[in-house]
């Protein structure tokens, strides 16, 4: 697997992309993005699992039931999300109107929004933009593609990886966007892969769960699920002359694949942890040992969910004391005195009790933009690795304001 | 049910408490806590679930194992967690020189410790000071015994309620400490309950797991469960002629007595929900009509743990987005068209979309001590009322601070 610098969606074959501004922000920053692949493709989803959705879900849900899709449009600032009947109206004419553009049918596109909750979508300003938008597609379109989706990102944030499958060179590229909020924007988490691998729709969707189960369902900021996450995958075959090819992936090719998504989102996953809303540091959990992933990953969520471990990063404070008292509440049925926790690479808990280290020493090493947690359950052969970032004064400072 | 004004585990017949000085905190504020029964009760508690557990909780378990006890021995300062065996042995001689001083058995008296992690108890301190705070046992002494028990709480938390048990009049008596920590302390929650009703064991630990499922349970500052938190209950029949009584209880007399119990637990909740470190503000969240008790539990403390929420009601911001994408995530199988969310008594969403309110006016009644969130689930007939505080600079800095 080799990384491809400055890679995005873009960089597999047969993909064209671009993003501009149709003034849904105020700050006139690019809010209108759209991903096209230059033949049918497999499609798949995998979507915020809270019980309030953004009207974009459900369309999505009924585009992808055929397993396929060829353009992804979608607008930041606003969310559209509890805007009833006229949300949907307004999610399925972007799809619409992209479509005609593209010469394309409706349900062969997928929308996406994040932003402002309960307000609805500018409609005119948006179709004024979907000509344009499609107008500046281009192969080399994907950071610019990126760039608008952000609501409070910081930096655009998108990867790409080339994998050998089967003798074929192919490509997995991914943009996203998410956790950075500002009031009274809702944080919304949204990617986009897209692979000139072949896959049938089926495979694609069994990859996409098994890719983000280890990375965006391991990254948190604050621990809020917005009810507009969602992440798309499309896979075109042009690596390989074709949807399905002529006789299809082999198993060892298939896995090839899952790693190289695995590897894009996780690098979405900790680019997202790391630009946190009011965030110094990158948090990376690592819980090695466990019984089983799930157990591993309810060990790591807890840790990196916690204030009191967060606070501590923000502070340098090698406080072992809330990370085991964290651990120890994650509903693991694990053992004590069993469990071993290093911080900053330096053991400081195991036996059952404290280990004796240089306070001074690994407090000074934890003023590092990255600090690293690693817990050892003993029990069993899982791992995962949990991203977030630490709790700090910025974030309560932009959380709070308000202005009428 | 009648509230008694200042009342403390004193307030009910045939009990005596007290709180002295001995050097185990820094600061010089009492951190020994005895509270006695003069005859023998029924005894029955509650414990963290947390997998990392304070030395105390086994010992209490043992001492329990019978249903009775007579005395409570808690220190503050040190909580005497991941102390190994030597931890064990020193809970143990806690009881141990307490019973000696009160000519009671070592198996009628429990144990508590709220404070640092993985420090031993100076057991020098704590055996000169058991002798004194026996000393100063009286009928009065209830408040200084809930004072002795505070780590960094700012008020001592107290009350007691009296009320009519077939024709007797019974009183119930409450201390707790809670929920607010600066580093490297861990937050733990403590509450001690007394009863002159008399109650069976079985009953009795029946009845203080529903009060602590309606109070302590549905109290959060930061979602952290530390390995200490304790409830203890203690009935000495004093009210009725002794222990059991002649006859027992009516089944109407165990309801009044129960919900005397969660009375004053939900009084120690909101308290200590109102103490939070950095909290500015009381926040309760209602939720109505639950199709069960659970469930409304599960929405309400998703709403009081958002971070988004707390500095939402810290910023004086009226964003029911955040109060309902943490209503969407709880994990309750709810129609989100259905719910209806209000805000400091006025109503901000309904039908499936935002309601029009003047903004101005809501963050203005939000600028108050206490901020009201309520949640009408309109699928049945189960409520739930959860205490929590807002999410503020303060609180960042309180835990993110660190000397070495």
């Amino acid at each position: 697997m080799i990384e491809i610098e400055g890679g995005s969606v873009t960089s597999p074959r047969g993909y064209r992309a671009a993003g501009v501004t149709c003034g849904i922000k105020p700050s006139g920053s690019r809010d209108l993005s759209l991903t096209v692949s230059d033949r049918p493709a497999a499609g798949a989803a995998v979507y915020t699992t809270n019980r309030v959705q953004g009207a974009p879900i459900p369309v999505c849900r009924e585009h992808l039931a055929d397993g396929r899709a060829r353009a992804v449009i979608i607008n930041s600032g606003v969310a559209n999300v509890c805007n009833g009947d006229r949300g949907r109206a307004d999610a399925v004419r972007m799809c619409e109107a992209t479509a005609q553009r593209l010469g394309l049918s409706t349900r062969d596109v997928l929308v996406c929004s994040t932003g402002l909750i309960g307000v609805p979508l500018p409609m005119e300003r948006i179709e004024e933009g979907i000509p344009r938008v499609v107008a500046g597609l281009s192969g080399e379109g994907g950071v610019e593609a990126a760039e608008a989706m952000m609501t409070t990102d910081t930096v655009a944030k998108h990867a790409a990886v080339r994998v050998d499958l089967d003798g074929h060179p192919a490509t997995v590229g991914a943009v996203a966007k998410g956790a950075a909020m500002i009031s009274p924007n809702m944080a919304t988490m949204l990617a986009l892969i897209t692979t000139d691998a072949a896959v049938p729709a089926v495979r694609l969707q069994q990859l996409l769960v098994r890719a983000v189960g280890r990375s965006f369902n391991c990254c948190t900021v604050d621990g809020d699920m917005s009810t507009s996450d969602t992440v798309i995958a499309l896979a075109n075959g042009a690596a390989m002359g074709g949807v399905g090819g002529s006789r299809g992936l082999s198993e060892e090719a298939f896995e090839r694949l899952a790693e190289a998504m695995e590897h894009v989102c996780r690098r979405m996953a900790r680019a997202i942890a790391a630009d946190g809303e009011g965030a110094s540091k990158l948090i990376t959990v690592r819980v090695l040992r466990g019984r089983s992933e799930a157990e591993a990953r309810a060990v790591g969520l807890a840790v990196a969910n916690s204030s009191l471990v967060k606070t501590a990063v923000f502070g340098n404070d090698p406080n072992w004391g809330r990370i085991l008292c964290a651990v120890g509440y994650a509903g693991a049925d694990l053992d004590p005195a069993a469990v071993a926790v290093s911080l900053c690479g330096r053991p400081v808990y195991g036996g059952g009790a404290g280990i004796d280290f240089d306070a001074a020493a690994l407090s000074a090493a934890m003023k590092s933009e990255e600090v690293d947690i690693e817990i050892d359950l003993k029990a069993g052969e899982a791992r995962a690795e949990i991203f977030t970032c630490d709790l700090t004064c910025e974030y309560v400072r932009l959380n709070a304001e308000y202005t009428t």
